[in-house]
């Protein structure tokens, strides 16, 4: 059995108050001997503070809840591994909460956590419904959560966001490939709802335009940021005859790369790829992938330092979207189109 | 403000008792047209229990605690959302807790879970330290927490674990290398105090013992589960004029790819190598990584499973280790040694 409090006294031969006073360090005029009689019957018997207890009366739970889309996701698995070490130093705990990229858990999520009453909340949403964005704000407000997003924005006004300039991403993106003579570039996107998807298209469009190449709607292909679709991305952009292919981020790339291999495909040779976040394994896979960097461990901490200042109070002044700058890193998977 | 069942009551006109006997569907004979109030009202407010207040009650918290070495390691990454995704499953949610390969953080997190009340703690240690591992269970013993080990076991009797057969693992890896005419196979080990690791390097002695090729012990190399020793164990093993190494776990294969291209090393044409745990990458790697499958999905839910089992006390008859069966995979990073 869990030793309580009770425990405590009735060893160290004092009345609970007491106990209460001298292991919360209160300030108050004990005898030295009784405190010291006090700590070594906590010690004894391994005492530690019931913090649920210490919840209900604190109102902090010392909790923090994560929403990502996937564990399995290279960049995600870096990003949660970044936040649970920030908030550890800071002394919270993280309930990891894995989605699936299922957008209606994410609207289970937050009520589980706001039941949790953790004392904030990290999201990067699923998918990019305007009127469940703003259910979950709502539930977070009700409950009087402070809400930050990561890497993907939420539609709302009041939301704090951490995120990566992804227009400059996308504009990055498609204008090295442009730089190499490509005209047909397919973009392997993720869903369109999400701000983070479609900022990036609109930096490849404007790369285009700044080219002079028009930009054609049917060179898009719309998926998810999973694996699962890869088979059917690439047919359909072989049919459109691209010649390069930009991926919304890298776990698409390497499932284009699984596909090429399947149908002969070579990469870069028959088709150039870009990637979009730099996950660890860029610089081993065949032939190592051109990408856009995003700043992972530095965006899961600034998530969980910004939330920390909201939840006390002290966020006045700051900006509410902090917007980390993407980086191109050129390896191996780009090339200048094959001549016909 | 969060909405109590104050509220509640104030809005339903009733007392706070029977709005609490209908929110939580107790038979007891309350007028229709009262309990169709009371939801109506807890509906307009959303209402919703208060968890912290219910955890102290029913001393259950539907809480698990999950302690994993690397959440950025993808054998872990895909774990932990194994694990999460069958804890949601069965209603509970997950403080994951990452102990960044430090034994000393795995003291720090299963206080931590037992002050948090978890009604149950998965772990994954970090490193193999006897005392430590008593410790722990002690800790969790205490304060009536049931613990289950994943992957890697723990010194102590009373321990569910649900692991692979590793000395089965270790066996293969080395009878494959053996088979393609390798006498001189280095090991690059985690540390040995864990008993994965010495079950693995012990069916590696099995395969040599078997083809009357001794165990030398200066090919062993005992690093870290993770990214950092790479460049130092393959000069060792250069050094040790080695023809294949067995990595055992995947990301340490991969950073001796990276060490390898760095200093003009082929593989597999100068080295082979051999991985272990068989993450989604090593298709994608080149060549493709050689290594032993472990099941991780089926391991994550097993371990979810048993935990709960043994929470609600219906595991009798169970085994205290259950042994998941690993499988070969050949890839292309394996190959005959050079002819001198």
């Amino acid at each position: 059995m869990r030793p309580t409090i009770r425990d405590v006294a009735r060893l160290a031969r004092c009345s609970i108050a007491t106990v209460s006073l001298v292991l919360n360090n209160k300030d108050v005029s004990i005898p030295q001997s009784t405190i010291e009689r006090i700590w070594k019957a906590a010690n004894e018997l391994n005492y530690r503070p019931n913090k649920l207890a210490v919840g209900m009366i604190t109102k902090r739970t010392k909790m923090l809840g994560l929403v990502i889309p996937d564990n399995s996701n290279a960049f995600f698995g870096d990003l949660a591994k970044a936040i649970e070490t920030a908030a550890r130093k800071n002394d919270y705990n993280l309930i990891l909460c894995d989605s699936d990229n299922n957008g209606q858990r994410d609207l289970e999520y937050i009520s589980i956590l706001s039941d949790r009453q953790v004392d904030g909340v990290i999201f990067v949403r699923s998918e990019g419904n305007q009127q469940d964005d703003r259910k979950i704000i709502q539930i977070a407000d009700q409950n009087g959560i402070p809400l930050v997003t990561v890497d993907r924005t939420m539609h709302g006004e009041k939301v704090y966001s951490i995120t990566l300039d992804n227009f400059r991403g996308g504009y990055l993106a498609a204008q090295h490939l442009i730089s190499l003579g490509h005209k047909r570039i397919g973009c392997y996107s993720g869903p369109l709802e999400l701000n983070s998807s479609h900022q990036r298209l609109d930096g490849v469009k404007e790369a285009l335009a700044e080219a002079g190449i028009p930009y054609d709607e049917s060179l898009l292909f719309v998926g998810e940021y999973k694996l699962g679709r890869e088979n059917e991305a690439l047919a359909y952009f072989l049919d459109k005859k691209v010649t390069a292919v930009f991926a919304f981020n890298d776990m698409m790339a390497f499932g284009l790369y699984v596909s090429a291999m399947q149908m002969n495909i070579s990469i870069p040779q028959d088709l150039s790829v870009v990637g979009f976040d730099d996950i660890f394994f860029c610089k081993l896979v065949s032939p190592q992938l051109t990408t856009v960097r995003q700043p992972v461990s530095d965006m899961g901490v600034c998530v969980v330092e910004t939330l920390i200042r909201i939840m006390n109070g002290n966020n006045d002044g700051q900006p509410a979207i902090r917007k980390f700058e993407p980086e191109l890193i050129v390896r191996s998977s780009t090339a200048p189109p094959k001549k016909n």
